[in-house]
């Protein structure tokens, strides 16, 4: 189970292994888009029951893994994302059965209208097609990924990160095994069999016109090559620059709970907040507060002048920081004139990602939900709810900052596409 | 107004003039996606009014475009598309008062749900961005394109043919007064201001990130540079391989009315019928009827063995014939052992444009609408309506066979895309 790390050969036979794939997948993912949501929901069971099963081998090809990484000198954190335990494992097996739950998209009527010639035209939603998922040290995404491509009907090429390789060629062989017993090609979800970093490039230019669409899941240098060098669509967000806007109309209270909550939750999601923009007018009131709270967190304020008057812990804010994203408890900290200040602040330096306002004034937040210019805007909650789940997507294969078809969480439905059903008696178009 | 064919200069300077071009669309684009309904409304009236006075200037450059075209040799084909006269121009004029009585697709609201702590997500229909249209010899696409871009808050960049430039340019100065009169930004509808061919090379590549998706319209070999060297996104179709099923429990007159309307209404769009596949079962009934109609109907037929057989005015189709495109009075036409065989076959040689079953077996019918990968399917009806006019959406920019985004007849809706709106009381993401 645990192969040996060895590359496929020379350029040319992994250019040739993976167009072989890219051309199984295509022709699974025709078999999976006409499978019954009971026949996907049978795979995704028996890939959960497989998952559990394989415990012990994914655990064995884990610890090679993180060997292998510990000697090459990897970070704690690098280890800590690569790190697998039955907890873990319990985990993806328990995200393959809420996969298995949610409701199948394939063939769902999304609008219908009758025209005045009798014909009924109705907007089905199928399948997108293959897409290629390309992934870096969390083992687990090779179970999210693969399995929710499969409710949605696609067929999915697997790229791990070449760290995780053996950990991810365990799991890969569990969700294997689910397939088959549901009678579904195994190939409907591919791995690319090599640590080879050459495969990521072949990916990117589609596999000769197998890959419908990709979707980087890891750090920014990941991302921002595949944004840069993919010749297919990519659903991604590069950063995510999320702002807190406090209103002079907010409760002080909701907006201190906000924001310690956008910035301090979890720090290192997409969704955290990086930048605080206060309204002057509050400032007398609110600025204090909030930068007490966030000090007493734990965070490290970057302020503008008046910010950095506030407490000698403040520290200047460069340029540079008011379009960073700090994944960090760091916190870029402005004081800006009102709601058409902030929203202007939001155009510049943001990466149209999650921005939220805090204010009791419906005109206000109308105004900064209607033009901020971002995939989520929020009135009145904390930035850290951009996440699939919360959406109630039961799950996501990442965010999209997009404008193209996928836009926010990507979920089972945004890895969808729609075709036209028309329904006549006989209808010929006059000339 | 009619300026004199002159090339921009050295491409350094074509190039910063589109970078420029590029930059004032992104700009114009926020501020339509901002604009209210009633201003984009003001915009189309002012739009039509100064069409309907520019005729005689429209008419004057479109003389100059003709002369020229004529003296170059151009076919009369060509100068059909390129030639405009009084009614075409009114018809445009009309074009632009249909367009601004659409329903205004931005802000609205697709969906919106309640999480269980409360939130209420929305998602809302917004603009797309910036969108190249690089068209051929017809100048009434300016019109058409410039104003359905508009209408969903988008900014477009328009290219049209060399061969119309100063027909376009006519065209897009009204369009540009009427802007200008409702008060919004000129660059709102943009012209690549030079006949040169290197600028449809630099669309391609997206104009620096300005361009957030292209719409090519125009011949074969224009899609296929657009869908084959473009960096960014693309609406479009490539052919139009649209083949029509007559299963043996069709009736007899309604097969024939409609095999007939799908090829010879207007032979030379995208949605008239290529290939005509018919039931073996109902051969021995139908072959004979549906081989002399079409021939009596001025149709060149290209047929398998069995078609043959049936009239010696046949002629034998080629494997390639398959899969042609003919745009004109020609037709092949098979005979296939059943629906699924007939679904197999336009897998293998359709393009998953529009294609049509003829019969009064609900299980076939529902079979061939779920099985056959197209952007529309129709049961019982011409594949003719493959329109966006036709499917009720007031207008088109293109049919799109692409499965990201835009799928079929790419209107106003299509040509927006959206984003979440969260309404809370204070929500905070629990850890």
């Amino acid at each position: 189970m645990n192969a040996p790390l060895k590359a496929v050969g020379s350029p040319d036979k992994l250019a040739a292994t993976l167009l072989d794939i890219g051309r199984a997948a295509r022709d699974a993912a025709r078999v999976l888009a006409l499978a019954s949501p009971a026949q996907k929901n049978r795979a995704l069971a028996a890939m959960a029951k497989a998952v559990r099963g394989a415990k012990t081998a994914i655990l064995t090809a884990n610890a090679k893994d993180l060997a292998q990484a510990k000697s090459a000198g990897a970070t704690a954190a690098f280890l800590d994302r690569l790190a697998l335990d039955g907890a873990k494992i319990d985990a993806m097996a328990a995200g393959l059965d809420a996969i298995r739950k949610l409701k199948d998209p394939v063939g769902e009527i999304m609008a219908s209208w009758r025209r005045p010639n009798g014909m009924r035209i109705e907007r089905v939603r199928v399948p997108l097609g293959v897409i290629g998922v390309i992934y870096e040290s969390r083992p687990n995404v090779t179970v999210d990924a693969g399995a929710l491509c499969l409710k949605a009907g696609n067929a999915a090429i697997l790229r791990g990160g070449a760290e995780s390789f053996r950990s991810v060629q365990a799991i890969h062989a569990a969700l294997t095994e689910g397939l088959i017993e549901a009678g579904l090609p195994a190939a409907a979800i591919a791995l690319v069999p090599t640590p080879d970093r050459e495969a990521v490039g072949m990916m990117l230019s589609g596999l000769g016109g197998a890959i419908d669409v990709l979707v980087p899941r890891g750090g920014k240098s990941l991302v921002e090559r595949v944004q840069k060098e993919a010749t297919v669509p990519v659903f991604a967000h590069l950063e995510g620059v999320c702002h807190v806007y406090v209103d002079a109309k907010a409760k002080l209270p909701m907006a201190k709970s906000i924001v310690l909550n956008a910035k301090m939750r979890r720090p290192g999601i997409c969704g955290a907040a990086e930048t605080l923009l206060l309204d002057r007018a509050a400032a007398p009131r609110f600025l204090q507060p909030l930068v007490t709270m966030l000090i007493e967190a734990g965070c490290e304020i970057r302020g503008d002048a008046t910010v950095q008057a506030a407490d000698p812990r403040v520290k200047p804010a460069t340029e540079a920081d008011w379009s960073t994203e700090y994944l960090d408890a760091i916190i870029t900290f402005g004081v800006v004139d009102g709601v058409d200040a902030a929203i202007a602040h939001i155009e510049r330096y943001g990466s149209h990602h999650t921005d939220a306002i805090v204010t009791e004034d419906k005109k206000a937040a109308d105004k900064f939900l209607r033009e901020v210019d971002s995939a989520i805007v929020l009135h009145n909650a904390s930035t850290q709810f951009a996440d699939g789940g919360e959406f109630g997507f039961g799950g996501e294969i990442g965010i999209a900052t997009g404008r193209l078809h996928a836009r926010g969480p990507v979920g089972v439905e945004q890895l969808t596409s729609f075709k036209y059903r028309i329904h006549g008696s006989g209808q010929t178009r006059p000339s």
